[in-house]
């Protein structure tokens, strides 16, 4: 294994760990140490990587939209309910996304900069509405940067309700209802008629995902 | 003072101590000690009222619905966008309904059932939906409970956003933005143009329910 390899590898581990402990202890209990002990690195190899707790937590933060990644459709609106979809499909099947979301929502850490997944995801999105907007996807008094934060904060907030009452089963179905509802105020009717938004299309695209990243990584656009 | 008025008063002062912890400390990290220390009540004053730090926590979660009211309107769109508003009001500016939120979203208190707040809130919204429904201010396919719930925890998250961005000051203008992007799916339009929800409705519907509930009670729905 080259070097560069081991140190990524070594990265993941050490955020990986510092994941479950932010997950287990909450971000302001949480110590180093612990996340050492979990990591089974060492403390060089940890501070080679992280400067800090804050830094480890930032780590933590990006995991969750850095790698974000949803096929090029014909039609842009598609891509936004597929990116929607296939983060609700990671929140259930993916331990890091998992506590990279709680962090976030973890209101008690307030030392802690938590706004960057809210506004990195925004920014995904409002960027996917502008195309649906150049193509005449959209309702004509929409501002995609306010449409956006609506769509990522309601969907922070449909998770937590959904973890808080099922642990996840239910997210699905809410994240769909979620749609339902705001869709209506976003896209053109005949759009809207076209869209695939079923409970199981986070599935579908997860595994188109992982085919296309094989096989022809080009038609992915990178969020 | 009656000896009922003094344990409520003493009642008071322990939830309002268990607030301050839960919010500064987090829950798993709150200890009792600590709640006592704060509310400066002896032991057997605070196990009277609460059995338990679990107890205290349900105790804090229940002040942000318990005492829910909203004036009654002919319109009942209207009311559910007063109790929206109203709401985010609250969390401006009562510490109690703050730290009753915070502790609701806080994702890291696994064995405390947070259920409570979203089972409430919904079941509220609910029984104002129904209410519009009958009058015929409804789109004709909506399901109250699922609509409900839509309410409840995109509420939630754009809360979060904006607590997590602007620590509240962009409250208002977020959830102005929340409810245009919902209530076209709901309700019947001639109902939407009848509407205020302005930035200012949540000030304004809290100086009426301050009014009413001094000179004429019976005006308000208990929620």
């Amino acid at each position: 294994m080259a070097k560069q390899d081991r140190a990524i590898r070594t990265r993941r581990m050490i955020l990986l760990a510092a994941a479950k402990v932010f997950e287990e202890r909450g971000y302001q209990a949480a110590t180093i140490s612990e996340i050492l002990a979990e990591a089974g690195v060492t403390k060089g190899a940890l501070y080679f990587h992280f400067k800090s707790k804050d830094d480890l937590a930032l780590g933590v933060l990006d995991e969750q939209d850095s790698h974000f990644v949803v096929p090029d459709r014909a039609c842009k609106m598609q891509e936004i309910v597929d990116a929607v979809m296939l983060h609700a499909y990671r929140l259930q099947t993916n331990p890091m996304v998992r506590a990279s979301v709680r962090l976030a929502m973890d209101q008690k850490a307030a030392d802690l900069d938590r706004s960057g997944p809210f506004l990195r995801w925004s920014n995904v999105i409002q960027q996917l509405l502008e195309g649906a907007q150049a193509r005449g996807e959209l309702l004509s008094h929409i501002t995609p940067a306010r449409t956006a934060d609506v769509f990522v904060g309601s969907f922070a907030g449909i998770q937590s309700m959904s973890q808080t009452i099922s642990d996840y089963e239910d997210l699905m179905g809410r994240v769909s209802d979620l749609l339902r509802h705001l869709l209506p105020s976003v896209a053109q009717p005949s759009v809207i008629a076209s869209l695939h938004m079923s409970g199981s299309r986070g599935a579908v695209v997860h595994e188109e995902v992982e085919r296309l990243q094989e096989h022809d990584p080009s038609a992915l656009a990178v969020g």
